[in-house]
């Protein structure tokens, strides 16, 4: 089992790298909710690859074609594909494919028994055995975030349309760091307007370094790590649940899920264990009515529940694994040591591509304890003792 | 949906801090598996209160009642209590039980208007009206460790019996740090030794500097946090699932149940940021007949899954809210703000607690991905094409 | 994994016959949910042993103890046991375990080699060895039926509160039927006043002579089995989901979790193999404003999904395996054939005693799926495209 | 939530009647199982329609394409759709589609309005609002089992590699009987012979009266129901859980999922109502040096888990809905009765085709017990205490 998420709505990945398609299918996505599918290709777009100088060559559209799960608005036109315009959902589980048309059947021998350091080729090999599909890292591949990126944008559109806006920006590319979000006072503009630009900063200045960085690491044959912030704000007071569903443990769960992510932290994270209690305690005030808290290092979530401030958490995201520096590493058939050299044209960061996951990972993970949520608090007004 | 966690080996914890009882059932152990109650309730003890200076004074044995599953070693002799000596899993589910003596029912009325700073009383009103039981936290309680450290205790032997060994150690409180574990070479009793202590550091003297600034925090009637660094050693590499089952996403589930954690990272984790690729990725080597890597920059997991190396992740625990300093706040009848004085004694840092309970969580994580793997391996090793 | 059921509420049943004690965890009751503890109690009196001349002469109050999860109506007041009087959910999953009292250390070790037929001491020893709990059937038994009891017993309550009203009856002990439920205009009153009296039938004449029927079986050391009827009205038409998770699915996996039953059918059930399509197809009428049909062949089910008319269905009941005749068996240690000869007293009948445990059952099941709808229905009338 | 199914293995099934494609993914399947292709086709082909003179006349291949998951058996060949030959699995999800090629877009806006009786028609619209995919009955169609007859196939093949064989057979059409397994001693080859053959019976004299029966509803425009019987041999004693997951909660489970099941029985099933316990219980014997039972009355279930002997269950198969006969419904935007003809070409009786559709259910519920208790099992052996 591996490759599903969510309770009340269920996100089941499928696909490998190179296999005929890769796609997702969606259980208990509401009928009636209506989705604009450019949208949702541009949001798509902001993934794939092939786009500018730091990211791989590979060009596929990976748009997705929708199977099944959402109509054309009439609700009962002849034409089902939906490939623009909007779609509305009609209750049943959507499903969306992308055929990976860029197959080309190049020798993987050798990958199989030389494994690339800090791939998953080795422990795959153990676990499957000569049956793993070791083509572009099979399941494990990075292209899988593209249908993860499909769900993301649909619980997007939903969430927004409910008041929940979210967005991301890279946080740090190796030492060189950009502004970070106001914990606070978190402008929607500004949340939004990093995902909108073609690398996805707060401060276009400190982009433009990262790039450098970028570009320095690539001409070294080597690549780079980052830290990537997202956030997002509009969500009511009280979602999570206590103890193993928490926002956390669910934002966790699904973050984890985006190849190359090795750390997490919501509000200060890390940073809180130098803090005294009296400095990253927030105060409760009341601003236009409203309970709120002046401060919020605990990033809008205590208990594991939304405290009604903006959610704010950072990942860490290690350096591309595929370089073109030789390495050492082992013949497997022959258990001895031997040196490997990657060739073709990797990204040298991953980052930027990883931002629009980041942001998918979390509508997903919203969408789901926002159903959740909304089924209680539905309840609990209605039933006074 | 809360409380409940796994696949393989399913946690159900109930319970509220000033409840009748306090208590988890354990759904899949399998049935003769021997176990050391002592042993159990000498690492409930490392989690217990009120042992030394600096935990809170609220005395209780925490002593768990066995209500099902465990039989003495006979089989059916006429004793089922089990209070101690070794007790054998008969296959049905196990509930263990805490009775919550120490039940003072003195006056909460003032904390359900004013909620306390970085606390769960704010979001846990909005979520479930005046019906929250707001008595010592209710289900949100630090308390409610207690039974994940018995069911911890239970997975921790049962893995131990495999060969599986793991520990924690206090890394950091405040910014006095203590010796790291070494990640490719790390030695069984250095693994075991800081939980043997009253106060679980690698380094005494480091751990003397801790202690010196956890009184000084009480007696500026603040509190401070810490880093737990938590480790396992023995594990075959192949366990966990690609994407959303991973080791990480497994651990971060249940490590983010653990009340104050808001970090964690694998690894390097964060650190990785800054890392080059050629720095970052771990070579290979064969080593007595087996792979191994070089270095550990990946803590023991690749693509999700174990490598065999040491698995090593940091969590960081934020400082403990209660604090004795007045703090700001406000009153949610009169919704208005107001100031706020937290009594009775509370543990200026929860660190050292937490420690015990970092273990519990991934002894239950790894004995869930175990089972799920040991399936997989059985089933690989039989079925050859 | 075993005993654990539901999504919405999450009951994990624990203990076995002769374990200290046996119980429930429910996960996801709402907060603010106030329930009468002398129903709860009246409801798992109905399935309480040695009540009469046709049932077990095992003794035992089986009254639930409260561990966690439900307040007394103060919310904070200092008595918490709650052994009478309302209690109200506090949101935290509910803990209730009944103590087993009668547990006599009598001498197991002939059952364990020689297994009762028709019983699961077989296939028990097969699957968990010499470690199953074999005294009193262990987790098989019976007895674990009351907290699954308790349970339905507050969801129940919670229907009932909705307006969804269900009971049951006995429809047949051997070849002697009850009067059936009219699946059109079920009358509340008809529904519950089985349920009332001291046995669960429509037809108190017919009841006598199921009695004499279950005298006279016990008389010759012999038992008898029957069917059961079970109802429930006011339900909304819109429950259930296609598929996997309709109506008829979820009730099933609860339904044959109570020990003996081996059938169940909705609606006409096996008698809608024999019928024409123009036979029984429920036609549609308007009445009273409401769409109903003039026939329920459907048993109020379509698609998976409530229709809004009556919900039935039947569930058979196999005869007590326990008699007092001499039976053949096997010696599991000698590999050999023997006669086994069954001492004790034991029920001659079991189905007045499950018509309390399918009336729980139902109630489980149907709180399961109300949520769930509960859920959808609010989505859907707020987003209209 | 409503189209998943299992635990260690998962299945996830999508498409409407009408939709651009349905499919299946399958999370679960271990690394290096090979699958004949032709036999999934042959097998697939016993449920599709418009083979014969008692089917729908709609002509669908129904082959499924290999999205993922499967690989032709060199492993990393260019060719991965695997339409043909052999296929090997690589431990990634297996995703098959099939493509919707007959969608012709009639108008179905008076089925809207007017909901055909005993279909899902009136309960979808009211849960789904306008929204709801009605064409050819959206998600709820019976095309929807096409999928889970290829998920079935697989299973299939892996059990029989396990030595565990299954089959079906029509046990009833209308009152015409047809001669039902042996539950003692079930020979393979009669197990196997019904499926071989045009129309699924064991005794080819009574299969001749069913069709004739089947003609003449059809002449009627009418149709009629039936029941099918299934088995299972080569079960291992042990597969199945206590209470909640019991073999035959788990098989319910997914029996209810195929349409127009209303009835399930196992072993004597409802006719054990009518049994004295002595009749009923099955006694044991050896032979051949294995613990077996004389009878089987329990249809190779105690206690919900399988006792060795072979498994058998009854489905109860309402007549099909649509028939050709006018018949009373109402208007839903007019809220006023009205008569409906329904025309087109239907299936008079849908049992034929449901008998693969039972077996890919049986063989999806077993494969997932099967897994469970192999895992148990092998800890078991293991760990003596």
């Amino acid at each position: 089992m591996s490759s599903e998420y969510g309770k009340n709505i269920r996100i089941s990945i499928f696909g490998q790298s190179h296999s005929q398609g890769i796609g997702v299918v969606m259980d208990g996505i509401p009928a009636g909710e209506r989705f604009d599918m450019e949208a949702v290709k541009a949001f798509m777009k902001r993934r794939a690859p092939g786009q500018n100088a730091y990211s791989t060559a590979r060009k596929e559209e990976d748009l997705p074609e929708i199977l099944s799960g959402l109509l054309p608005e009439e609700g009962d036109a002849g034409t089902s594909t939906g490939a623009c315009g909007c779609l509305v959902s009609c209750g049943a589980p959507v499903c969306a494919v992308i055929q990976n048309r860029d197959q080309r059947s190049k020798d993987y021998s050798g990958l199989r028994d030389v494994p690339r350091p800090s791939h998953a080729d080795y422990p795959a090999y153990v676990k499957y055995g000569n049956f793993h599909d070791i083509r572009g890292g099979g399941h494990f591949s990075g292209r899988l975030t593209a249908p993860l990126c499909f769900a993301g944008a649909l619980c997007r559109q939903m969430l927004a349309k409910r008041g929940i806006l979210l967005g991301a920006h890279i946080a740090a590319i190796g030492s060189i760091q950009d502004q970070p979000y106001d914990p606070v006072n978190l402008d929607p503009e500004v949340l939004l307007s990093a995902g909108a630009g073609d690398f996805p900063v707060n401060d276009p200045g400190q982009g433009e370094k990262m790039q450098d960085l970028i570009a320095s690491a690539r001409q070294e044959g080597d690549s780079v790590g980052g830290i990537i912030e997202c956030a997002a704000i509009g969500l009511p007071c009280g979602l999570g649940e206590p103890i193993f569903d928490g926002v956390e443990n669910k934002i966790a769960q699904i973050v984890f899920g985006i190849p190359a992510v090795k750390g997490l932290e919501f509000g200060e994270g890390f940073r809180a264990a130098v803090l005294r209690g009296s400095e990253h305690n927030d105060p409760y005030e009341i601003a236009d009515g409203e309970v709120r808290t002046k401060t919020n290092h605990a990033g809008g979530i205590l208990g594991g529940i939304t405290t009604g401030m903006p959610l704010i958490f950072r990942a860490a995201v290690k350096p591309t694994p595929s370089i073109a520096k030789e390495q050492a590493s082992v013949s497997l058939s022959r258990m001895e040591e031997t040196g490997l050299q990657i060739h073709g044209r990797h990204d040298p960061c991953i980052v930027p591509r990883a931002v629009p996951c980041m942001e998918a990972a979390l509508a997903i993970a919203l969408w789901d304890l926002y159903l959740e949520a909304e089924h209680q608090n539905s309840r609990i007004n209605r039933n006074g003792v």
